[in-house]
C-alpha cells in the first residue's frame, strides 16, 4: 500500500537542526506518524486479489486480467466547499464517502466498474484523528463498490492551506468492455428519460448555500421541522452511489448523466447527440425540502434552482420506452421524468 | 477530452441573480470559459490513438491492449511549496512539468511505462493565462513520454485558496508486464549503487528553503556567480525525467529509487531487502553548487543536508556489478556511487 506524507519525509528523517527549522513552519513528525499508523488499517480493508501489496514502494499496482477490449476509465474530482460544512461542523467522516461516489458516478456514466481509487489531502494542519476520519470515509465507499483504495498522498502545506483548512482530491480508474460503453449515441426522439434520486445536494451548490446560509455551527446546528433534522445534517448527507443499482441494468441504458454542477440543465445536453432535446415534467417528482429551503432564503428564481442544484435527481438514465416498465419495476425509486424530443432552436433542455 | 472547471458550471449555467452571488464569491465566468479554451489545444497535443476521446464526457477513457500480464501502476503527488517560488515569479509553464516527470519517474522505479496523466488544479483566482501556462507545463512533459494527458479540474475556491495561491496535483497511470516488474527483491551484497544527476533540488527541501532565504522577488532575483544565475532560476529548474535514459536498460536494473523527500536515506531503503545496506561514497560525484549555498546559509549539518535534498542524485540505480560497465558506458552521467553491503545493527543507509 502506497502512503506518501508529503513535506514530512524530511523532517521525519531529520534531526535537531531540521526538526527546529520544519517544527517552526507547523509541521509536527508525530502527527504525521500516527496519521500513517491511523490510516493504514483503512487502506488494507479494501484491497482486492489484484493488489500486489507490498511491491510497489514508489507506486500502487494492479494486476488487470479478465477483459476482452478493456477499455480504462479516468476521472478526478473534488468535494469543493462541502469542506467547509464538514469543518464548521468537525465532522469529517462522511466527506471521503462524497468524493469516493462521486468519482464511481462519474465512470458509471460510461458503463464502467471501479478499480481502484488513489487520495490527495493537502491539508494546512495534519491532525491525525481528522486524517484518519477522512480515509475512514473514503474507506467506507470504496468497499461497497469493491474498488482498491490503492494509494494516496497527504501534503502538509501550512503555507498553502490556512488553518484547518483542507483540500481532498480523488482520483478513479475503471473499465469497461469496449463493446459496452455506454455513449448516449444511440438516443433518438422519443426515447423515455429516467431520474433516480439525489440524497441532497451531493457535492454541488454549496458556495450558494453557504452564502445564503452562513456556515457558523449555530447555523448548521438549527433544527428545521421540513428537513426533520439540522440544516448541517441535510448538508452533509454523503452523495449517494448508483453503481450497485445501475450495475444490473446497464445492457438496456443508452445514456447516463451524473446530475453534478450545472443541474440537469448543464448535465443532461452532455450525453445527447445533435438534433435532440431532453425535455422534462417537473411535477413527475418531488423536490426534496432543502431546495424549497435554499430557493426562499434567497428569492432564487426557478430556472436558477435547476441550473445549479441537482433538486433531487441525481443521476438521469435515458432508455427506450420499451425499457421502461422493467426499469421502474426494478428500481422502485426511479420516476419518469421526462422524454427526449426533437430540437427546435438552440434549446437543449426544457422544463415544463 | 474531459476537462471540468468545478464551482463554476452552475454560474456558467446562472442568470442574473446567481451571478450576482457567484460574483461576490470572487467567481468569474469569462475567465472560466477563457481557461478552458487555452487549455484545449495543450491537452490535445498530448493525445495518443488509445484515447477514445470525444466519447467520455464524464470521465476519460483509454483503449488498454497489447499486453500479455499487464499491471497497472499508478501514483498521486504534489508539488509541494515549490508553488510559492513559481508564484513569487509569477513563472507557471514549469510546475506541471515537475509534476508529470515527478510522477514519470515514481511509477518507473516499478519498471512501468506511462500510459495517462490527470491533473487537478485547485485555486483561489482562476486566472486563464495563470492556468494555461500550468497545463502547458503538463503537456509539453506528458508529450516528452508519450503520456495522453486525458483529464483534468479545475476547481476555484477561494475559501480554500487565498488570493493566488494554487495545490497542483497529479495522478498517473502506466503499465509493466508482471514479469517485468521491478522491485528490489534480487538486490544482494556486493551489487552496485548508481547514481543519475538530479536538474536541482526538484520538489523537495523547499520548505526549508523557503525558510532560509525567503521568498520575495528581490531575494529569487539575485544572481549567485556559484550557481551561474539567480535563485530563483535555480530553485524552478524543472524536476527531470529519467524515463527515456533508464527505459531500455530496465532489464539490467534490479532496483530503483527515485530521490525526493527523505533525500537518499530516505528512499534507498524502500527498495532494500531485509539484511543489506546501502553504503554511499559521498565523494563519488560533486554535489552542486545550491546545496552547499542552501547548508551554509542555514548551517545545516551535513547528515542533515543528506536526509532532506537529494544532494544532486535524482534516481539511484542498483545493479549487479557485471552490468556496471555497460550502464556507465550507456549513461555518461551516471556515476558509481556506492554498493550493497551486509546490515549491521539497525542502520540501512551509511555515508561514508
Amino acid at each position: 500500500m502506497l502512503r506518501g506524507v508529503n513535506g514530512l519525509l524530511s523532517f521525519y528523517q531529520g534531526g535537531k537542526q531540521i526538526k527546529e527549522t520544519y517544527a517552526k513552519a507547523g509541521v509536527n513528525i508525530n502527527a504525521a506518524d500516527k496519521a500513517k499508523e491511523l490510516i493504514r488499517k483503512h487502506a488494507r480493508s479494501t484491497l482486492r486479489s489484484e493488489v500486489l501489496s507490498g511491491i510497489g514502494f514508489f507506486s500502487g499496482l494492479f494486476e488487470f486480467k479478465g477483459y476482452h477490449q478493456p477499455v480504462l476509465v479516468s476521472s478526478t474530482d473534488s468535494v469543493g466547499t462541502k469542506l467547509k460544512i464538514a469543518s464548521a461542523l468537525a465532522k469529517h467522516n462522511t466527506i471521503g464517502i462524497d468524493i469516493v461516489n462521486h468519482c464511481v458516478n462519474d465512470i458509471l456514466t460510461c458503463g464502467a466498474e471501479p478499480l481502484f481509487f488513489l487520495d490527495y489531502i493537502g491539508i494546512g494542519k495534519l491532525m491525525p484523528e481528522k486524517v484518519e476520519a477522512i480515509v475512514r470515509g473514503l474507506a467506507q465507499a470504496c468497499r461497497e463498490v469493491g474498488c482498491a483504495l490503492i494509494g494516496g498522498e497527504t501534503a502538509e502545506m501550512p503555507d498553502i492551506y490556512t488553518g484547518e483548512d483542507y483540500d481532498l482530491v480523488g482520483f478513479i480508474i475503471g473499465v469497461v468492455e469496449k463493446e459496452k460503453i455506454i455513449m448516449g449515441k444511440t438516443i433518438v426522439v422519443g426515447d423515455t428519460i429516467i431520474g433516480l434520486p439525489s440524497s441532497g445536494l451531493h457535492t454541488n451548490g454549496f458556495s450558494l448555500v453557504r452564502k445564503l446560509f452562513g456556515e457558523t455551527p449555530s447555523v448548521l446546528n438549527t433544527h428545521y421541522p421540513e428537513l426533520g433534522r439540522t440544516l448541517g445534517e441535510e448538508l452533509l448527507e454523503p452523495h449517494r452511489c448508483y453503481y450497485h443499482q445501475l450495475k444490473p441494468l446497464l445492457p438496456i441504458i443508452k445514456g447516463m448523466a451524473h446530475i453534478t454542477g450545472g443541474g440537469l440543465m448543464g448535465n443532461v445536453p452532455r450525453i445527447l447527440p445533435q438534433g435532440v432535446v431532453a425535455q422534462f415534467h417537473s411535477e413527475a417528482w418531488t423536490i426534496p425540502s432543502i431546495f424549497q429551503l435554499i430557493q426562499q432564503r434567497g428569492n432564487v428564481d426557478q430556472n436558477e434552482m435547476y441550473r445549479v442544484f441537482n433538486m433531487g435527481i441525481g443521476m438521469v438514465i435515458i432508455c427506450s420506452p420499451d425499457n421502461v416498465d422493467h426499469l421502474i419495476q426494478v428500481l422502485p425509486e426511479a420516476k419518469t421524468i421526462g422524454e427526449v424530443v426533437k430540437q427546435k432552436g438552440k434549446v437543449r433542455v426544457v422544463i415544463k
